[in-house]
């Protein structure tokens, strides 16, 4: 039988698969099944938690970290790196007892990533620098085309000041941006609620509005800083922190001295249990199944 | 810690809570957790397993049926009955080993409920007669308003055949029924896929548009009895099966001498463990939750 944990990050959910060994066959329709809300345990992607040592496609890290973030996307894909997805996966491997709390290096696609934790209470992730490419940009809210600023996180993003969230509308299609992206851009709405403290709504490209993105909440406060202060980018600005609110709950961004930014937020374990033999092989349809 | 199983019928699925001795303090709010989709487990709802003695709303049923099923909607109410729901009820039974296969009462908000079902495949459940109001009713589709068959299957129905299912179009909003119903009203969309073999959409009131909905199966294959045979109403019509295409999966719909329906379809366990603290108790805003 195979074991699975459930928990979200600001309601970015997973469904994380205990491997110390590698042992799982972990297939594109297994990833399907598992995540899908209805016939399945439901989630945003797969978190496999295997030892660095014991995947081949993280062995290269075994030295720097013990264990590896294998992220799969709900259509089963590989995924390089999420912030909201390892501060669960940092949660489960402290619950477990797989890890102590405090500095925990973890192996992701991106390359070695580095999350602080205690026993409870907040994760937070190094999500290393941004970057600043400059290109003016805009993104059409309703009638009028507003500026955006273009920041990049490992992934591009385009944040928009409103003056009103609801005002976004309806984020299921694609904000226009202009000029566009070849490969599309994550588009942010954000507000001011006062200093410091900033709210978001996110059109994720491919997905469409979600709860939260760890990504897109450290963009958001990228393009504040800048507005701020004009120290945002890369390098040696001022320590710097804002809380961002996205729908989902409340995430921090710490920018510290080195320009590394640093995402803080709740990882809540929902759940744990086994796999049925019937959703694990795919008999979901006219069978009944036994959990054993 | 408190034990659930998650299971589905055709898609409509279910947190299951196994609570013989009726111990659990079952709130709304754990309801709504539970069934949160991203923040909890995910359901359309929670099927309370309690003994019938256990539980002063159903008590009076105990010399009829061992077990109660105390089903909750997603945000906490009480349903009196669910066709998909109760077969999934008591594949859990018989799985767990709480209930012996065969014929099986089971006790509802609706009365004691007949489930018939082996050790595995399909599971089959007496949904009792249909009535036909027999009120002459439009659903307006598109441009145009087509006759609806009213249905009365323990919950009003509306059945409309067209020609696509795909012309329904999008359900999240109810489809205009003339002259309307006072407390809303189901509607299903129907094809002809061939001889007794219909497929179906439907828009569940106060819900949108599902995955599946047994009484709609019933409603769908009375109308199409009655456009075939003109004796699909209640009483000692000829016996009659047809199988019904759901977007979750495939359903059966047999009408028997004395009326009754019954619905058979797959009942599926897909996963069983242990609920966090954090979600019982709803420590799930800025608190990582420790699963012990």
């Amino acid at each position: 039988m195979t074991r699975f944990v459930k928990g979200h990050g600001t309601e970015n959910d997973f469904v994380l698969l205990p491997d110390a060994d590698g042992a799982l066959d972990l297939t594109d329709e297994r990833v399907q099944r598992l995540c899908d809300r209805r016939a399945g345990i439901g989630g945003d992607g797969v978190l496999r938690v295997v030892r660095t040592a014991a995947d081949p496609a993280a062995s290269a890290m075994a030295g720097d970290a013990e264990w590896f973030m294998d992220y799969r996307n709900a259509d089963g894909s590989a995924v390089e790196m999420c912030g909201n997805g390892i501060r669960v996966f940092a949660r489960f491997l402290v619950d477990e007892g797989w890890a102590e709390p405090g500095e925990l290096p973890i192996a992701t696609r991106d390359g070695v990533k580095s999350v602080r934790l205690d026993r409870s209470g907040d994760v937070t992730v190094d999500m290393g620098p941004a970057t600043l490419p400059g290109t003016a940009r805009t993104v059409r809210v309703g009638k009028t085309s507003l500026a955006a600023v273009e920041v990049d996180v490992g992934n591009p993003h385009a944040v928009v000041f409103v003056d009103d969230l609801a005002a976004a509308g309806e984020l299921r299609s694609a904000p226009e941006v202009a000029p566009a992206f070849p490969d599309g851009v994550n588009v942010e709405f954000a507000v001011r609620r006062g200093p410091g403290h900033l709210a978001m709504r996110v059109h994720e490209r491919g997905v469409g509005e979600t709860r939260s993105c760890g990504t897109g909440a450290c963009a958001v406060m990228v393009a504040a800083a800048l507005q701020d202060t004009g120290d945002a980018g890369v390098g040696q600005g001022e320590p710097r922190a804002y809380v961002v609110d996205v729908p989902g709950g409340r995430l921090t961004v710490n920018r510290l001295t080195d320009g590394h930014l640093e995402l803080t937020g709740p990882a809540v374990l929902v759940a744990e249990g086994t796999v049925s033999a019937a959703l694990w092989e795919g008999r979901t349809e006219a069978t009944a199944a036994s959990l054993a």
